[in-house]
């Protein structure tokens, strides 16, 4: 039985356990020091606080001063922990690393290297490992339109594994599978990089428009829908110019991803809140108070430098990333911002 | 000014007149014999009874028995009734549209000829009148996610216009352009002829997931994600096999039409009642009593029978558009028959 430990307990690691464990593998699950509080409610048989499904049987936990038994003969490690704790997570976790088969990524974002050049996550972890002198074992990308809860309750997952090597992909999809866990495999590291991050950017987009609806009582689907077809497009664009292959959008990991997420999630409703009227600030304000993180808050930031960093040209092109930014920096009225945005240029 | 004839005064083409008449073209509205109620209203200075929506002003409007005063000297002449009217008023047309610079289509559907062989629209309107002798002027297809009533009420509106001849749809974009009516333009016509019906079999499949969520009160929003997901991978698969460029289900006319027709609808709201448990028949009986025509039920059957004329390649392949027609045929249990359909094979 093939083990795999999983770090990081918070929604999606511990969600991904359920269809570990039933696809057959030796379902390791480490939690951070920030993870204690769940890790408590799921060893007394509780449901998950965060996704609050029930946690899956036969899995052992560990606590955050038990990494090395947790990782002890994986052959698969998970990074499945916030992409700010990324960096320190990955260097606690190398010498585990080093041993494993391959590393594992649900962990989503853009992550600025110490000069401030920003790097999709898999580069920053080989980086990291890099100049420590270890070199990593394959890395899997794991994206797709995966709400935590749902995988977690077996309800039906399409995700994707992405890997350089696309024989790596293709083996674990087959090993992980399962009848409502399933996986679609691709070679395309960046293109399924990109995505994952960019969707939480745009799913702020798609909000406003569902929060005109609320504030006026005029369905603004026509512009909801632009918006989608205008962010497919932009991810689209930017994959291309970091080497990825465009139709990596047009799939699961972009279109896919950004459906579910445009369906529900702190990202839709910081935008939902915008349309309705609220300040930019103040919504953020708001929802930080509630302990609602935003991620496509600092993910349009950083997605703005690292276009400015390595796809200049496309500087003016993506129009609803800035429009974004724009509507977060409180530059302007959200519903008009958002229009110029995604209505066709004049011809 | 140029003039513009408007065939067809249901939602979509009483609503087209509001973008035509604010960018300056001399609009007429013609009604068929179905549609003296709907011009009773707007003609009393009455909302649409259908987009619910102011109707735009200095708008004349012409009976059934107008057909000649409605069309004499249109420029343009543009097919908005709905798809099975097309055959009967092109042939009625015929006269005035051989004179016209151009036919617009706003009409969508697969159209069979007397021989049972299904056709996309534009090459339905070619034939019939061919047949007569007449040759037709450029034909623009019209799509993209336009909901009528918001495009009367002059909320944000991107669609496409879509014509063999570039320049043509270059051209018709730009006159008839307004800030909120804005046009993209393509010269693939098949493309987009064949996302607006496909959009419509596609929404009956993104109902069941929403009916789903009603009938258990949990989310199948991973589901519906990856309906939409394999709904856009269909229509670019099929698009190709009939010509078109795939790119075209990427953008406005696939991927922004579905979003719009996956939010509000007919199509959306038959899925939503088989999702809930109601047998497909019932459904649309009752859908059917209450007036409310679902585009998507004929077009899935039509669909089929033109993959299999003219894509049997792809008769295995389009398997979320084999499983609507077997949900609709009451064929095994639509939640099992939409999930085996959108998640990925094993591999």
């Amino acid at each position: 039985m093939a083990r795999i430990a999983v770090l990081g307990a918070g929604a999606m690691g511990s969600a991904l356990c359920t269809p570990l464990a039933d696809s057959g593998w030796d379902v390791r699950l480490w939690g951070t020091w920030l993870d204690d509080h769940l890790l408590d409610a799921v060893e007394a048989g509780q449901r998950h606080p965060r996704t609050k499904a029930p946690f899956a049987q036969g899995v052992r936990t560990f606590r955050s001063d038990e990494l090395e038994e947790a990782t002890d003969g994986a052959n698969v490690i998970v990074m499945s922990v916030a992409s700010v704790g990324v960096p320190k997570v990955t260097e606690m976790a190398l010498p585990a690393m080093q041993h494993a088969d391959a590393i594992w990524l649900t962990s989503k974002g853009f992550c600025p290297d110490e000069g401030g050049r920003i790097e999709l996550l898999p580069d920053a972890l080989r980086r990291i490992a890099g100049q420590a002198g270890v070199t990593l074992p394959p890395m899997v990308a794991i994206a797709g339109p995966v709400k935590a809860n749902e995988c977690a309750e077996r309800k039906p997952t399409a995700t994707i594994f992405g890997c350089r090597d696309g024989e790596v992909s293709l083996r674990y999809a087959r090993q992980a599978r399962t009848p409502v866990y399933a996986i679609d495999h691709t070679d395309d590291e960046v293109g399924v990089e990109v995505c994952a991050p960019m969707k939480n950017v745009y799913a702020i987009a798609l909000g406003i428009s569902d929060g005109l609806e609320e504030a006026t009582g005029i369905p603004h689907h026509n512009l909801k829908a632009a918006t989608f077809a205008r962010a497919v497009r932009e991810m689209s664009l930017l994959g291309e110019a970091l080497g990825a292959r465009p139709e990596t959008a047009f799939g699961l990991p972009g279109v896919g991803d950004l459906e579910v997420t445009g369906l529900s999630g702190r990202n839709k409703v910081y935008g939902v809140r915008i349309g309705r009227g609220e300040r930019a600030d103040d919504a953020l304000a708001e929802m930080t108070r509630l302990e609602q993180t935003v991620e496509g808050v600092p993910a349009a930031s950083l997605a703005a430098q690292l276009v400015a960093q390595r796809a200049p040209d496309l500087v003016g092109e993506l129009r609803l990333m800035a429009a974004v930014n724009d509507i977060i920096g409180g530059a302007g009225d959200p519903a008009t911002l958002v229009t110029q945005a995604v209505l066709p240029p004049a011809p």
